[in-house]
């Protein structure tokens, strides 16, 4: 029987994982291959994995990424190390002949209408994004995700000639301490989840 | 600054990790309220956490939740200790009053349409439901989610007269290892990621 993480793992995922303002430190090239190497992991519909990612990390493509962003989130996702860019692609089902081989599944999506297909992206994309985060937590980064942006903007400026479009923003570094808010409640069990 | 876990947590959490289709064992209702307790802290959209979770046990329950499910779907998990119904709360926004004390958030979200809502509530309980699987993972858990059902009939039997809509299943207990499939591939990062 696989045993529970010790409490100081489960504190630095979840317990006192906290969403963070500012940022210090560098997030190498490296790093950001072993988060890759890690969220892939994560199970998706059908092995769909529709998640495609931008990191951010020159100022020119900061200059790109700015203006797409909303006041409240302009100054500190210019100072951050890394911006990640997620996105989901439409055409995600291009994909599953080698991500699902063992049977032709392009055909259950393929055919699907655009508000579907977004439907089906949105949901694994934001499981991938997830796992993003968490995986970014189990490395030793702080995550400040976001979604107060202009998706139109940032597809202009990321996407162009692509079936991605944009859905979630995910500042990644070093959490500066002093740049948290106090923690807002959560629901109780009771008022979230039954058991039946 | 933050180490990352170990080796050992990686690979419970994400690289050795895998969907299960046989489970073994009791998910006790104690185990559920920690598994809440990790994944209520995972970060949503202006901390909206849309997700309501129906863990199902009995089997007055899982008489309820059988016809709804796809043919390949239904001896594996009329069979698994716990089967978790995550579902999304369309009216999310009431709760913002207590979720978002510092900004009246409400307005930011009540007058939107169904499609809008739906979106984001699709979104932010997809999240959740990453953070459901992997903290059930670091609790030592195995997790076997699926799309395939009819959502509609799961509405009609566990949500009727609320504004929850069902999204994702999760079966939960001891993974049994002769029930996995070879892995899939997953996506090389530069198919899936760019660094700019």
């Amino acid at each position: 029987m696989t045993q529970p993480l010790p409490d100081a793992a489960l504190d630095q995922l979840f317990r006192t994982a906290r969403t963070y303002n500012a940022f210090t430190g560098e997030v190498s090239d490296e790093t950001l291959q072993q988060l890759y190497g890690l969220l892939k992991f994560g199970p998706t519909e059908a092995n769909t994995t529709p998640a495609r990612i931008v990191f951010v990390k020159s100022d020119e493509a900061k200059a790109k990424l700015g203006p797409a962003l909303s006041e409240g989130n302009y100054k500190k996702t210019m100072a951050a190390p890394c911006v990640a860019i997620v996105g989901y692609d439409m055409r995600f089902f291009d994909k599953l002949p080698v991500l699902f081989p063992h049977v032709d599944a392009k055909p259950w999506f393929e055919h699907r209408d655009d508000a579907n297909l977004a439907w089906v992206a949105n949901r694994n994309s934001s499981l991938q994004t997830a796992y993003l985060i968490l995986a970014a937590r189990a490395l030793g980064l702080d995550c400040g995700p976001m979604t107060g942006f202009d998706n139109a903007k940032v597809d202009a400026a990321f996407f162009a000639g692509t079936s991605v479009r944009s859905s979630i923003l995910v500042n990644l570094g070093q959490g500066d301490p002093a740049s948290i808010f106090p923690r807002s409640p959560r629901l109780g069990f009771d008022e979230a989840c039954q058991i039946l």
